[in-house]
């Protein structure tokens, strides 16, 4: 173990391996120390960079380095740590200094850190802070909401404070950094009713009062609006906090850009997993068998589909013994059915989570969509019934494989498109197992409408 | 048509309709006034509204209605339209108009106009400018990114000015919302040292000078940064804009949050439609003939690989024909092994978009995917080998079809790790054709193995 005074230089060489992206190096410097120190040079990082670090040590020796920090800085190392991490080594600091810790966040941050914990200890620990009643607040509201991602209590300011009033104010109140970029200005019955941003202040004459230079088109979401919905209006409207409002249009928050960039990429990410069948916290650290566990369960969902697929190709095996090159055209017609149904979830999923569609616009959808599987169908029923029909030397079945292609692929986009919008119908992720379905149908209409058609037309022919 | 002082009326109408998702509806209502009379309404809508509205209209009315806009606000409505509409509008307005229109916009954004035009419209736009002596600087740099992306001659402080000489010239010299946020500080040789928000400035001692305020933990980007790598630094560090360097570390522009979420959201859609096989700029409201061909160039490249399975499946018509049952596990093996290479495909991709790995990592990442598909590849062999043991009353055809599910889930963890990661080692976008190659190495994994393995042990056998 080196002595203390080699820390300054063991700083510098974790940092150089870090710019180098050697996360795992960088970890194995950190764990050679005792946790005292170990938690100085993490302490000297970026939080963000503290926090990939420590992602990388043994989980006891993790919290035995977060227990050593500073309650101010071991509060920004804990937020920046993944959710599965975060929680583990919340539970494994003793009480009082998880509350110490939480007394040091946002008051949003802590929310999040007590909503993964169990109720017992997210209790012990919130008994334990100094200030829980804005955390308590907060705990009421869904986490997925506008209510559980706020910073609550902002300042608001009344429309008649003078511009030189408000630089008064905010010299003496030190507001927190993230909250300040807007400032929010009420009614006498503190209504939102305009913004101000700290350049119109800063440029404006002191003695004019705040109405006259606020704008009035300031965009609200209400407490219990989804993240998903205010990430959209952040973005839409290029805002850089959005304030939140009750019923009677009061304000009881904002919710600042940060946090919305973060839901925007995991929103994405749980549309990209889900549309994979994959879970939406699987993490390419994750050890073996917890991922394993979590694909088994999607894998195990595919089977019984897999399965069906297979037994509707049982059900003609008279007909694949008399012509066995049919068999090659089952995953040829499934395959090309499968694609095209993936590619119209997907946009569809998509358009979904950017609100470029909506319920209303269903049946529009669907027509688009069964307008372009046709004439793909057509194009493709036509290709592989030429094949069919050269490679085999039988005009009947370029008919039966170049129409069960046809068919297949209309019917690609018909689940493509119902299966998404039949799931947010329900309420129920769009992306959620949608793949799943849309891939069984197709493998099952493709492999039924192919030896159906050929039991058909070849055996009564031949 | 309505006379003028109808316009009131017309505008709650459209607001009304906006409010609930009628844009359609919208859009036929300003498409039945005259165009400087749609004009007007369309003024009076935040301009992402105003835009939607617009992207409704036939192309001819959407740009005769954009020509009657002020300058400033067609400038802005413009911005928010979708490029492919944006583009249009550009070419159909005369170029003294849109050299207006271009010299109200942010240069960033009167770049990605130009650069999406033809080089002999873009040249006579610029030519007709007031200021195009910035724009065209940006238009020298990649357009996706730091260059491309970012505000130009930003203002940099000396570290020397006092708090109150800060405001004081931000008093006279009015700077862009966009860009004022954080006020960037540079030392005597104009290399950025530090940053100062605006609250930091309104909060501190007026002859304090900007170096005793100011945080030295200032991250940057370079001019040539990939704009995903901008977003990634956004993101992890929570800013709100990002000052661009030169070589020198002097201060050469800005990019800010509002760009750099469009660059998230662009960016995760573009691997959500790669993964689907779908173009990047596929649209939902696209028409069906330009929708349908984007779609087959991907199935045209699909059908290929799925001939090739079928081929496969056919050089053993000769074992189907004895065991016709096996043509009923083709679906099953195969369609299993690309649900798993997917999962597999699609975490990496996901993964190295968001920088948690790299290919330093790819050893450490083979290894991992491929002892999940070890593991899952054993559980899913064993039931399926159960399935086919039960099923046919033959304990052999149970160890044929468990053993290929097995090897092909293992050949399905490989393919979707090294697949991937050598589009990304070949600086090729990882996402981009990476799900066709890896379901064709599945399905002819997956065929091969189970004929092959059937024609060796069963024909042998019987």
């Amino acid at each position: 173990m080196p002595p203390v005074q080699d820390l300054d230089l063991i700083l510098d060489q974790v940092r150089s391996l870090l710019a180098h992206g050697q996360v795992e190096e960088a970890a194995a410097t950190i764990s050679a120390l005792r946790p005292a120190e170990a938690a100085d040079v993490v302490a000297a990082l970026h939080p963000a960079d503290g926090a990939d670090v420590l992602e990388e040590l043994e989980p006891q020796e993790r919290a035995d380095v977060v227990e050593e920090l500073d309650p101010e800085i071991g509060a920004e190392v804990l937020i920046e740590l993944d959710e599965d991490e975060r929680t583990d080594v919340a539970n494994r600091l003793d009480v009082e200094s998880l509350s110490e810790f939480l007394d040091e966040m946002a008051p949003d941050d802590a929310a999040d850190v007590l909503g993964d914990l169990s109720a017992s200890k997210a209790k012990a620990a919130l008994d334990g802070m100094d200030q829980p009643d804005e955390v308590r607040g907060l705990l009421e509201h869904d986490e997925e909401s506008a209510g559980g991602l706020m910073i609550p209590h902002v300042v608001a300011f009344r429309q008649s404070m003078t511009v030189h009033q408000t630089i008064e104010f905010l010299r003496r109140a030190k507001p927190d950094e993230e909250t300040s970029y807007y400032l929010f200005v009420t009614d006498d019955a503190d209504r939102l009713i305009g913004v101000v941003s700290l350049r119109q202040l800063i440029v404006a004459d002191p003695l004019t009062p705040l109405h006259e230079i606020m704008s009035e088109d300031v965009f609200a979401a209400e407490v219990g609006t989804d993240q998903e919905e205010c990430a959209r209006l952040l973005a839409r409207y290029d805002l850089l906090a959005l304030p939140i409002v009750d019923d009677d249009r009061k304000l009881v928050g904002v919710v600042t850009a940060d946090d919305l960039i973060d839901v925007i990429e995991e929103e994405a990410t749980e549309d990209i997993y889900h549309l994979a069948n994959l879970d939406a916290d699987e993490d390419v650290y994750d050890n073996i068998f917890r991922s394993s566990r979590r694909r088994l369960t999607w894998l195990f969902i595919n089977l019984p589909t897999a399965v069906l697929a297979g037994w509707v190709v049982s059900r003609f095996t008279g007909t694949i013994q008399l012509v066995p090159i049919l068999a090659a055209f089952v995953p040829i017609i499934a395959g090309q059915g499968g694609n095209a149904g993936i590619q119209t979830l997907t946009l569809i999923v998509r358009s979904l989570a950017l609100g470029e569609i909506t319920l209303r616009d269903s049946w529009r959808t669907l027509s688009r969509e069964m307008a372009i599987g046709l004439v793909n169908g057509l194009i493709f029923g036509l290709c592989v019934g030429l094949l069919g029909m050269f490679w085999q030397g039988s005009p009947m079945i370029g008919v039966v494989v170049g129409g069960a292609m046809m068919l297949n692929l209309v019917g690609a986009a018909i689940s493509g498109t119902v299966v998404p919008l039949g799931l947010r119908f329900l309420k129920v992720d769009p992306a959620l197992a949608s793949g799943v379905i849309v891939t069984t149908v197709t493998d099952v209409t493709g492999n039924f409408v192919l030896l159906a058609l050929a039991t058909l037309l070849l055996l009564t022919n031949t």
